[in-house]
């Protein structure tokens, strides 16, 4: 425990601050904190407690306002189209997801769109609250500009994660949740920081052509819209840099397509709403068959990934929710572990809005 | 026209050598040679006629059976699980498609896992058959092993392709149709016979090791299980070659998990059946609401990523789909394209079963 923070301390913690100081309702803060500390837990720090000072400016510049309810303004059985009233996005996405849920166990399956919400953090954690209830879970995002197309030179599509749970034997869940770019930009400040050239695949420049100078990247970064990440497979099409564009474009048409809501070019505008949009799906298991029998089976399948052969120098292959799922039992027992930026940080807002501070901090 | 084959007469050719050749029924014959002939329309020539080799030997290996009817074991108003009864891939997925659709015309919604199936053609023909229904369409399956999990040695999943296809304004479609290995085994072959060095994300040899001589790599790739494709985003986790991975597993899972189908590592065993799942989905564009706002919407987000900025020596950024509509508006315009070693093969096939040949072969 030693230098790290308990759990639930940092979830009490999160969820004072957001209240007292961001002006949050206690639901609004309670929801939020136990998503940013989930994404600590597991390993994610980029989308962790430190992501307050994001949700601050979200709220001084007028792009995320905390008491609005999101409204159901289209429905059928199986879908909903939800607008977040500018809302906050982890309030907004635990209203979408829930109601998706429900419907989902009286027609089977459901999927909800939702347009003017706000940064929900990670992707995975809405996937998983489906596969929870035995149903396969589906969470999608348009974020602010991040990437650039394959043959263009503009940033005009966001990270665009794609999150899918699967539930499977024992009470494992199956989590894949994938930024499409190719890595975070958390990734690109981290090579800034220590001065290290990025490999190639990750960025481009204003002209749209690779570089590998993070320093140089970063300094150009803020100043236009022009150039940026990569999506997965790179530059051009020879190491399929087209499809990880595609897959970015494909969450784009569900997120914001489906529900008119703003397209990725459009969020965080000056004094705008954040208008980032969503999209929700739940699929029973039980549509196919016996749950346990397809779950056991689905088990199967990954031992029988697990336990294949291994390449030189390695000696596990992990299938995707492994990594983070031990993080996190490792973060209950020992303690969540928090940067030193990120410690000074909440003491700083303690101090500033008068919360006590927690052991460890 | 000049070497090129009429569109309509190589339909028809290849559907009499199918059925007076190979034993396909009628029906069988045609539904085959429609989607054979649709891939080398599109400029796909690995998915087109020369398939018929692969074909023929399915049969003659016992993995696919002419005249097998596809038999619904598991029904939902929103879902299907179908048995392919080892019969021929194109004819169950032709059958899978349509009960999807149905189903989802009523219910708004539907999924259809399919077992014991084989080789469909090109996943893209079938998520736009959804797609022309006004529905968002979805394929996948499971293929032969091809490729290699991150820090894995041995083939243990296919190629295991996505392909969504939405449709957006004024009758087009988007449609996102990628194997999730980095490249496909052809393009592997090309550089082995021009003895040209690969890029490196493709291929791992069977320690588990990136490496670029293709035609060392494909000396080995026939005679043991190890060594193989990458999935995209390449080796190791630095570029994101456990995202690609983790999508492969993702279609792997809704194939053959959620059919208790056989999984890529047991298709087409010595003497077994071909043993191939699929996914199929169909989704109403207006469980969103009014479908022609929101295809309006989807037309003018992918107009803004057209119109955006060009790297540098590039003058456009393709949209997915629209590459292989252009080829195919010229296939039907001036003849398909098909290259020598295909046309000699089609000309022995009708030698062999005394069917007549058609004009360009």
């Amino acid at each position: 425990m030693t230098n790290n923070v308990s759990f639930n301390d940092l979830v009490e913690l999160t969820s004072s601050l957001l209240h007292k100081g961001f002006g949050y309702s206690p639901q609004e803060a309670g929801i939020t904190a136990t998503i940013l500390v989930e994404a600590d837990a597991r390993g994610i720090a980029s989308h962790g407690v430190s992501r307050l000072a994001f949700y601050r400016t979200n709220l001084n510049q007028g792009h995320a306002h905390p008491g609005r309810v999101p409204q159901i303004v289209h429905e059928t059985p199986c879908s909903l189209v939800i607008d977040g009233q500018a809302g906050l996005g982890c309030y907004i996405a635990d209203f979408a997801v829930k109601k998706t849920i429900d419907k989902a166990r009286t027609t089977g399956v459901c999927y909800s769109s939702v347009r003017n919400s706000n940064h929900y953090g990670i992707a995975g954690y809405w996937a998983e609250q489906v596969a929870k209830e035995q149903m396969i879970g589906m969470a999608f995002t348009n974020t602010y500009i991040a990437g650039v197309p394959t043959f263009g030179n503009l940033r005009i599509l966001g990270t665009n994660p794609i999150a899918v749970a699967i539930p499977e034997a024992n009470g494992q869940i199956f989590l894949l949740d994938m930024a499409t770019t190719t890595v975070t930009h958390g990734k690109v400040e981290l090579y800034d920081r220590r001065h290290k050239p990025m490999p190639l695949g990750w960025v481009v420049d204003e002209k749209g052509l690779e570089v590998t100078d993070a320093t140089a990247f970063e300094k150009t970064f803020y100043q236009t819209n022009y150039g940026g990440h990569l999506y997965l497979g790179g530059v051009g099409e020879e190491s399929g840099g087209h499809k990880g564009f595609g897959l970015a474009l494909l969450v784009e048409l569900l997120c914001s397509g489906l529900s008119l809501g703003a397209s990725s070019l459009q969020t965080y505008s000056k004094g705008g709403s954040g208008q980032i949009a969503h999209f929700f799906g739940a699929l029973r298991m039980d549509l196919f068959g016996k749950a346990e029998d397809i779950q056991s089976h689905i088990g199967q399948i990954l031992k029988s990934i697990r336990e294949s052969g291994k390449a030189e120098g390695q000696d596990r292959i992990y299938i995707h929710g492994e990594k983070e799922k031990e993080a996190r039992a490792l973060s209950l027992e020992k303690g969540v572990f928090l940067d030193q930026a990120t410690k000074d940080y909440l003491v700083g807002l303690c101090k500033e809005y008068g919360v006590e501070a927690i052991k460890g901090l």
